[in-house]
């Protein structure tokens, strides 16, 4: 089969001879991949970020695509059914998942992302099929009228999205700001409309991102340095009431907590991997603040959010500025690491 | 001053003569009348449901103004604030009070109600001037950049139909069913979407009221027998996540019930005045069903209620089909007590 | 084996020479008994109150015991693993159960309980031996440091009073009347102090019951007509902040919305079995009243209710007052109808 | 009158001379002080920690005392009455009051603590009388039955415990760290047991608290390093499902963080004063940690807090080592802060 391989630093290639995956274990299936999508995530390794990262990867953990075959312990899911795959793989049974904690299972991985999380690599989905474990677990049917690509983003970025809101307590009449109005930042936008503020206010340097944000109905904020005294005077001096910080850095963190309001909320969802974030105590104290560090749960929250795609409440597809054939996923690579396109679809 | 007074069964006036109300307590306040508007609550009186109403009367509890007066331990309002009204009198100082609980105030009161509501009897909206007892507590100033009809409801059917879909915890992707589509009901669909429901079924027996609920984006349910089967079909069998009862009859609250799924919430903030209403308590055992009663709170929500209006996620206007000058409050009421009219707001 | 069997109103017999169940489903378990209880819950079939209950019905749905053999789809347990059983049965698979509503499993049922709840009879636990669907949701191991009889009740009578005061939202410093001091009100009764409760006034017209709650903290009150009046009194004319209603009478339900204060909540986990409880929708609607009917769910709340029993936060053993053999179980189920006995405990 | 004045580093003095207090606003009320408290807060100032602290302040926030005069706008209060203070001070009025938000009031003050809170200074209660502004926001009344020092903690530590175990939303069954066995420590402790921790493991380097807090009901772990992993062993590697940090240092935040369990909460409501923590985000995310700061309220959680000390279910006063009159107050401060006393109440 065709599929997009790792091979180091902005170095990926298709490979059109890879075998088919099979059922390994009898609670696989094999899914044919009708979507996928790069992610931000994916420029980690694409960058030469992760130290040790395996050449020949197949990479890419969102996709949609027909259920190929099932395992005999796979429950509920048939040939032929489409779904959309969770990016977090994660057993079901363990005692994190039963408390709804898919990002903490004891056996968790993400797809086409070697071992950086969870400690067992697995083939993701830039590639005409992917061996999916815990089949039950991770894949979500699609109900007939919801087209492939408005279920692709309840895999990951939407999920995210919704997470950060989630864990920022977003409530009616809020003023909301997020941090990073990249494709996770626009719907974690959407989901804090979804659950009813009345205000958002997008922050990002760049203007491309402020555009998308206020085509969204969002006031744009330029991030730097006057970001937070921005938001203050669109506010009365009072702050945000909930932040949804979607970058991944201590900078956009310090803005956010600046940024919210007394007793606020900050929630983050980017990925943060700092061992000394300088954290100004003194005014997350005086501030009484609320910090969440939260990862999105596609298998926890995909039933409201097929609900809210299915419903039109949310239809998560502006997010994408390009679709492009697998065979050109390198290029498609490396107009995503350019900054210069939204969310790329690549269809087998 | 000119105002409507109700004098018996079917039988209202306007008239031209009487006094201005004035400060009689530290904390009154008087309103100038810029809107007012008559409330479903308003027909018990007029049709002689209420045993012993007081003749003279001056009705109506749902009104915007500017603030001519303050009395001297009123704080934070001055002269020439722009303001709606909270349906409710509360004293903001008891128990109740302290805990946001207005309706259960030990001094609460309804405007234009007689004593139906608490001990004391206050004159009423449907006038050039109010006395506003508990000013700053029972007053909200409307920001310079909201229309006095935008914020005219926030006082009343706003809060009500938004306290309906918070008291049936409406969560993001629901299925929620309106039981009742008056502008009550209406509203409540309006918060029900707020707060991110996926789909709202609305249940009336008039086709004129599920054409209205429909335009507000919602699956339009013949009421009566079938309802509740009906909204089965809908659901998969389910039915509803929320159901949301906004008419106060035994019969709405019983399709109410068959109406909502396991686990499911009913709230009815209908104004249910049954002694005995049959509850099927084996059918609610098994269902493990919620059943909250609800009354609105304009001063404990007002400015969540205030945001999303001005923020625009909320136009309540949309329930008005009438507007009337104080003179014609009388074919107002007939009007409005017809059935052929949405809400009808005088204006002085 | 040996085991209790149903054959008519008040007509229980043990059994010797019954089968030993075998493993029939590959999610089976077969569990040797080692405590089991009788339940409120059993004196209707005992009663003849149940039209069509089957003769030959081995009764009980409160065990523990030691697995003796588990199918080859069963997960997490092991041959000699003590357990103690749900009383739900549940297939953890289904919508209902991935939410977390095990009552409502698609595949529900009660051992002991013929097809009174779900489709399916399972025999129960009165006996040496049981054969345990869906094993590894229905069973919860017993660690090491805890008794088999402070773990029994986890199986029902625990949870189903646990279920009571979260269900009432029980919150630190509350005033709580429990109504009903049976085995289950008890239990509710100790699940408030653990959730915060100040106080907990006891209603019940037994002055035996009435004493048993006594020694567990509570204010003893009489049940009858004037048990809301001295709530009330005992509340400085408020009401209690949640009621636990533990019986299941149109009575008991009407006593707990009397005695509860405005904006409270009532709990009801009594089997409510009534098509016309004479509800007073006006009553509710003055006092904003929640009205919840919830069934206990070990399955769900297992891992807190372990943790309190482990802790030793709760002992729920006092609900004890008798322990016989189980070939007394005849005599075990005359002596627990004649409301003389607290919970008795069967020794197979 | 007698109040205890300080004047610079480790210098307090008392003066038999100093004028009583009157109204000087008519929201104030004098109050003559019955038994009043030294707080760690107290340490800095004493401890020269506070820069440009004034010389002659009266110090203390915990008092509770008798009212001898009240304001003619003090509403609900009387000669006579007995009352616990707020340590904070608030208006009641503005838009944080109204959210319950009285550390974030726009007037917000605290006693005997100079402007380091809030722009004006207010005596303290370590003195005969208090000046007492918001007099019917700030003191609450002390039940007949409640003791004066049973009641004094609600004013602060019991307060600020209470939200600390609240903040960490310590559920039933919980396994709960505290960081820390002061005084708040040890009540926070109380808290999360009021709350339904099955268990509570008490983190801290001193042998001497670790014994108060085991004496509680705790299980000491000793502070330092090996704290986190400690904890880690007691609970299967899991970690503690809430963390409450009652200590303010970095060190103790890092502790918390560590001992926390993926998708637990870790709540500070020490006094913390840095403006550089160095975060470990890595952790913090992979975790999904949430880290709230908190500070106690007592005017909004006074009534829960006085119901569980008057309902026996918290008796604060263990936490008193030392009772001294005020005219030894110099002494009580050397006490206090050679670290060899729990709480030293002194009376006047």
């Amino acid at each position: 089969m065709r599929a997009l391989q790792w091979h180091g630093t902005r170095r990926v290639a298709v490979a059109d001879d890879l075998p088919v995956p099979r059922i390994e274990d009898p609670r696989d299936a094999v899914v044919r991949v009708v979507r996928s999508a790069i992610c931000g995530t994916d420029l980690h390794p694409y960058r030469g970020e992760i130290a040790g990262f395996t050449p020949g990867t197949v990479t890419g953990h969102e996709f949609t695509g027909v259920v190929e075959a099932v395992g005999p312990e796979v429950h509920g899911l048939r040939t032929g059914d489409r779904v959309v795959a969770s990016d977090i793989i994660a057993c079901g049974r363990c005692r994190p998942c039963h408390a709804g904690w898919h990002y903490q299972c004891h056996r968790v991985g993400l797809f086409g992302y070697d071992t950086v999380v969870g400690a067992r690599a697995y083939a993701g989905g830039h590639a005409e099929y992917v061996r999916v474990p815990f089949a039950d677990v991770v894949l979500f049917p699609i109900p007939d009228d919801v087209g492939d690509e408005r279920a692709l983003f309840i895999g990951d970025v939407l999920a995210t999205g919704y997470a950060c809101a989630m864990g920022a307590q977003v409530r009616p009449g809020d003023t909301v700001a997020v941090v990073g109005c990249g494709p996770v930042g626009l719907l974690a936008l959407e989901a804090a409309w979804t659950l009813g503020a009345a205000r958002v206010l997008a922050v990002d340097p760049l203007e491309s991102r402020r555009r998308r944000a206020a085509e969204r109905g969002a006031h744009p904020v330029p991030g730097g340095p006057d970001a937070a005294r921005e938001i203050a005077d669109l506010t009365d001096g009072r702050g945000a009431d909930a932040v949804l910080e979607a970058v991944g850095t201590d900078d956009a963190l310090l803005t956010a907590l600046d940024a919210v309001r007394p007793r606020g909320v900050v929630c983050a969802v980017g990925a943060h991997a700092s061992d000394a974030m300088p954290l100004p105590t003194r005014l997350a104290f005086a501030k009484e603040v609320t910090l969440r560090f939260a990862v999105g749960d596609p298998i926890s929250d995909r039933e409201p959010l097929m609900n809210l795609v299915r419903g039109g409440r949310i239809d998560p597809t502006f997010v994408v500025s390009h679709r492009m054939p697998l065979a050109e996923a390198p290029e498609a690579f490396r107009l995503f690491d350019s900054g210069a396109a939204g969310k790329v679809v690549l269809i087998p």
